[in-house]
């Protein structure tokens, strides 16, 4: 599933991007007075093949939650049991991305692609798919997709986290979540994560694809101290010694420095870009996650919409490297989905502008 | 109506302010992890007066439109009548502010306190208030308040812009648009202007409030060239040499150098302060509006929310000197109240954290 996916993500229509310039011209406010909502809705229409692109709605944030085996390491002060904790918080609406789902009108879906505890949560009571990565649609309420690859990953600093295996089921599920979402109705994704202890691997993520030291993409995550930071930055740099992953082999960083949710959430931008429907990155584990997919597939950087600055370093190194702006920033640093969210009614802005604003010619309104 | 409102403006309930900062830290995310909108959480519940505070909804956009005599000068290419004819765009729904609201489910209300050419519009085919701001309630479509103080104000730089009796009439037109629209049941405002020519008392008022240089504050507006931007500096150091107006005196600031919509934008948030709802700020002349409120009542700041960041540099000088930080920053100039709809989604979460997300406690999930 992965090779097709890559070989079907194509470049931006210029044709449609060049007529969306020509339409934001002609309506009713001055020449490029709605800043960064103007290129935007032009990438957007470039994206669809189409001017104006439709409206992205609805939403639909996908949750990838799992666990790390450098968790001991002692990069966190958080017990790992909180991820499970989490998706059951997830599930029964509790969380703030429910809370901002539920104002945006987004579904969530939450994949459990790599938990290594047992989820408070009966299956069967919830009526999950059976099948792992059964069709979801669009939920009406949270639910969860049972696609556990394995009970979190190895400790990179012993050992690859994943096997090559391991790596691209987890890229593949995401493919196939972000595919499901889509036939469900879908008109533009967004990334979610769960993983206590997973701004470790996505640092390492960010310094093996972008080259930068692991000093300046490690950050404090949750808010650890200043040793546990220092132990963070060392773990970071001693997993990266140990593997030296080649960025030209995204698969293979995935496997030797990853997460299950950042390989997933690589594969949900793959899926994304080559049904050329947009996806809205949140913080440093999806930005992490969307680097691999970049070197996956370059094109896909195409259908990237960076949703807000992460507080922590790694987003601003990676989102540099993707030579993406954020909308938001707002020192967010709470993941899930939160600051995609947040961003998304900018992105429904930049392109309800060119649905529904009149021109000077139908306003009869005059020129400068 | 001025001194009664301002002397019902007061300070921050200081109690309400702590219990909202006790539940952030009892949330199921870390302290802290959702930024900036942990301390706008605080505050708002300090505005109500109450923990937590209501959501702010329904929102309802106030777009007061004026002329001024200084385009005389050639301070903009655009000509005078797209003022009016730009009041015809937004009571037909086809300007930015309108899909804007749509989107974000907002009742825009257009009031001409100033425009100095016919409206493209029957008032009496709209159905308008017959008295000057009548009820406006929250209407469905965008309404008219037809409440015009003079045909757009004096040349600045050849005479006072209004007189004190004007610049009063406009500022209590606003304290009553606020009044209508919060016993229509806004639970916040957010402010929107037109006016060909508006960012050049703005940028004066900015001047006159922060002792800032006119160089330092002037922008290009709707995007002016080198000749025309060099003229408009001159025009407002020319206005403010002729008037020396008093910051301690924001009356007498706002008939020197302001402009009808500025004056009506105090009013609107020395109206909303009064009444302890939100007052969401957009671009450079909301600000501009936002500092002579202030001058008339310091405590009416706890009342503001900065929306966004204009490009206009006079915004950025205003917020620092009312010490609000902007929720937004993509480079809008556009105003009508656009940005400040970009940023209602992110005050309304501020405030839906408190309402719906899970404590550790509830919900079962450990803490580090």
């Amino acid at each position: 599933m992965l090779e097709p996916t890559v070989a079907a993500i194509r470049p931006l229509d210029e044709a449609a991007m060049a007529a969306a310039r020509d339409l934001q011209g002609r309506l009713t406010k001055p020449v490029g007075s709605l800043g960064a909502l103007e290129p935007l809705s032009v990438r957007l229409a470039g994206l669809a093949g189409t001017c104006p692109p439709p409206l992205p709605e609805p939403a639909a944030v996908a949750v990838f939650a799992g666990d790390h085996g450098v968790h001991a390491q002692g990069v966190t002060p958080w017990p790992q049991e909180v991820t499970a904790q989490m998706v059951g918080n997830f599930l029964a609406g509790g969380a703030v991305v429910n809370a901002f789902a539920r104002q945006a009108g987004a579904s969530v879906t939450v994949v459990d692609v790599g938990v290594a505890t047992a989820l408070p949560v009966d299956p069967a009571s919830l009526g999950l798919p059976v099948d792992p990565v059964a069709p979801v649609g669009l939920p009406a309420g949270p639910r969860l997709v049972a696609a556990n690859v394995r009970a979190g990953t190895r400790d990179m600093t012993v050992t690859a986290a994943l096997t090559s295996d391991e790596a691209r089921a987890a890229v593949e599920i995401g493919i196939r979540v972000a595919g499901e979402l889509i036939d469900g109705g879908a008109g533009i994704l967004l990334t979610g994560d769960m993983g206590i202890g997973n701004t470790t691997p996505a640092a390492a993520l960010v310094a093996a694809f972008t080259g930068a030291d692991p000093a300046e993409v490690t950050g404090r995550g949750t808010g650890v101290d200043d040793a546990t930071y220092a132990r963070k930055v060392a773990v970071v740099r001693a997993a990266l010694d140990r593997h030296a992953p080649d960025p030209a082999d995204p698969l293979g960083v995935l496997a030797a420095v990853g997460g299950l949710e950042h390989a997933a959430l690589a594969g949900l931008v793959l899926g994304a870009a080559a049904r050329r429907v947009p996806v809205l990155l949140d913080g440093v584990i999806a930005v992490s996650g969307a680097l691999a997919a970049a070197a996956f597939a370059p094109d896909a950087v195409g259908a990237m919409v960076a949703g807000h600055r992460s507080a922590e370093p790694g987003a601003t190194v990676a989102l540099r490297h993707l030579g993406l702006d954020p909308l938001i920033d707002l020192g967010l640093r709470l993941g899930e989905g939160t600051g995609a969210l947040l961003a998304l009614p900018v992105v429904t802005g930049a392109v309800r502008v060119l649905h529904e604003v009149a021109t000077f010619d139908s306003a009869g309104v005059a020129e400068k």
